[in-house]
């Protein structure tokens, strides 16, 4: 299958920061085949008129729980405390696999219609989870988020030991690399050595990537020093996680050295500024992170401290916030923005996608340049990163297939969700 | 012309906070003439089926510079003081009403497609502001932002003397109430004592409110302190500008004695946090001047430092923005940003709009509610802040007229706007 993208603007992301006019795109099977400003000879499976508008990489969302759509506001207007005591966590105990598949469903084309086309998950349920994501098309790094609250500790009996094995032996790799296992430690706060000791072998002895949340919030940030006489990060490294390519989620709270010892071991920081900024988490060191050189991806976090997916709006905050925060308007451009949720966001998952360049995945999504709010263009990122809504998405290609068109969903029958939604996930986690 | 609006969850704003289920709401010429829960007897022009969505009062954007549109993204990636004289200050010189009326005329469509009924607008060429704000349908406070550098003053000569006199005898009142003028300061470092004092005057001798950006960055707050010895906000007080109802912009600044002058005058601080965010000016002490009784009120400010108007997005900043900068996830609630979005707007701007009661004006909004990002509903004002977008906006419907509906304008000609924009403004401005 070959198809031929053309009369639009292609922002490459490479790292001459090339946006190309009239731009002609092949893509052949899951890959890009060349990128260019002539036709290309020859004929083509499919050709897709890009309308004028611009092209860019498909998102890569760092960091989310899928299935928490169904959460979407619920104990809204609490304190952090009452909202996951007496809300979140009663309603996660209820989860059955038909509900998750209902609630990823959901999650998964909020996502496609703003332009993701490559997530990292940390969730329960795994399994399902994989089962749609696989369906939907996009691609996505997968975990469980390890527990360990202590005991004795038999690697062939702890919960998430046991799912993290078969998860591997089951989904790493699968559909052609489309979906990924990453080892996963849910937090330092949750768990504790031998399951930090299990993890970092079981990452390395198959190859994984891993996935944290690091130093969220104050409480949790302090109360590990207090434990440890270390930080999360420190306590991490100390125990061979971060020997592996990883990803740290939230980083709000990490301090000078725990910059070092990431960039050192090229641990990806994700960076969820609605998240944070709603709950109350705080604003994270972007601008400094990156300037001693950790790797810095955007995620959405879970819905449910969100409270949605337009990743162009998480993508905006991201670029401003930190310059008001720091009371300079500098801080973060918007070519920096766009990085983090496309390049950076790639690097921090392993994955060839991200740029729109021979040989890379073809994670391409188009973005309507005619709406009102994108004229007039006097910068297509400046355009893109302030001024673009997840609304002018008007076409998502994930590894090649197109799996939404001009509102059109191809791989999730949206209605059906809507009805398993109301009629049985719904009343199953809240009747 | 009588309507009846049914099928739908009406969000009142009243002081109950009541969400109506299955509401009826009937409009009769531009007013609202009565809400409840069955249907009213008797027979309509016409029906509106409300298609299970959410009915909520039109936004209130209290502070913007319309025409700035043509500015979206120009001159991006420099830091202020370049960004002002080299690009935005030049380009201002060379509007003329032509570009001025296409560059409105697609300010005003952007917002009536993100929901908004309301503006306070501050910019030049007023006159066709006012004229492409009549012909679009919703309702303006509008200045000219008066600048007097010094030299002799006579309001007989002095610009923005004579065009704010001229201002009010053409445009006060017209369409029933649609326009409004406000007397206008641009800013105490734009201005001296002279034109203060004339201002104040002018706006008392009419009965009109005022409109001043105050307090934005820190060095216009400090380099006041050091002329004047006093802060920007007291010395508007001391000649009298806050005797009206005013609307003071920014207020980033300002300070606690400050908070107690406004509280004290009535005067309503106008928040804009994306352009505050992107310029790098600070983040506003939102949750101190609400705690004190300041009316606080929400603002896009022009796009050009912003860059859209979806004013869910700017909403949405303003309820998670201070909870962040506090490390309070309880510093402001979902409804207190769409208090701020609507009746606490009204307010600011003097005008019967803001609820949905019974002899308000009739700006109403019908909001997508079975969006993916709207599903689930555990709470409406909580999917309305966290969770929706401008593209959800099914209806605006502005003093009664129905202006926008699944994507289609009523009064403004985008096609037309488009080529203008295009082949007329854009080489003028930039040419």
């Amino acid at each position: 299958m070959t198809t031929l993208i053309y009369n639009c603007t292609a922002v490459l992301m490479d790292e001459a920061r090339t946006v190309l006019r009239n731009a002609y795109v092949v893509v052949e099977g899951a890959l890009i085949r060349s990128v260019g400003t002539t036709r290309p000879a020859g004929t083509f499976d499919r050709e897709i008129d890009g309308g004028g508008n611009v092209l860019m990489p498909g998102f890569v969302n760092a960091h989310t729980h899928v299935p928490m759509t169904l959460l979407r506001g619920y104990g809204g207007g609490c304190d952090l405390h009452t909202w996951l005591n007496q809300y979140i966590f009663p309603a996660e105990t209820k989860w059955d696999d038909r509900a998750i598949s209902a609630a990823a469903d959901l999650g998964l084309a909020e996502m496609i219609a703003s332009g993701v086309t490559t997530i990292a998950d940390m969730y329960m349920h795994t399994d399902m989870v994989a089962q749609r994501v696989l369906s939907s098309g996009i691609s996505a790094n997968l975990s469980c988020g390890g527990l360990f609250f202590g005991g004795d500790f038999d690697p062939k009996t702890v919960h998430d030991c046991v799912v993290q094995e078969e998860l591997f032996r089951t989904w790493h790799g699968r559909g052609d690399g489309q979906i990924l296992i990453d080892a996963s430690i849910h937090g330092e706060y949750t768990s504790q050595a031998p399951l930090w000791e299990w993890t970092a072998d079981f990452a390395k002895r198959n190859g994984l990537g891993l996935h944290v949340h690091l130093s969220e919030t104050r409480s949790e940030h302090e109360d590990c020093v207090g434990r440890h006489g270390m930080t999360p990060a420190a306590v991490f490294e100390k125990y061979g996680l971060f020997d592996v390519r990883a990803i740290a989620a939230h980083c709000v709270w990490t301090t000078p050295e725990d910059w070092a010892i990431l960039a050192h071991h090229g641990v990806s920081a994700i960076h969820n500024p609605m998240s944070n900024l709603k709950l109350g988490s705080g604003i994270a060191p972007v601008p400094a992170m990156k300037k001693v050189g950790v790797n810095v991806a955007l995620g959405t976090d879970g819905v449910s401290s969100n409270n949605c997916t337009d990743l162009f709006a998480d993508m905006k905050i991201a670029a401003i916030l930190h310059n008001g925060a720091n009371c300079d308007p500098m801080a973060l451009t918007a070519y920096d923005a766009l990085h983090m949720a496309t390049v950076n966001g790639a690097r921090a998952l392993g994955r060839n996608t991200g740029e729109i360049k021979a040989g890379c995945v073809a994670d391409l999504i188009l973005v309507d340049f005619s709406a009102p709010n994108n004229i007039p263009c006097h910068d297509v990122v400046e355009n893109l990163v302030y001024a673009s809504h997840g609304a002018d998405v008007r076409m998502n290609m994930a590894r090649g297939r197109v799996i939404y068109q001009n509102g059109e969903f191809f791989t999730i029958d949206l209605d059906r969700v809507r009805r398993e939604v109301a009629d049985y996930a719904m009343p199953l986690l809240f009747g």
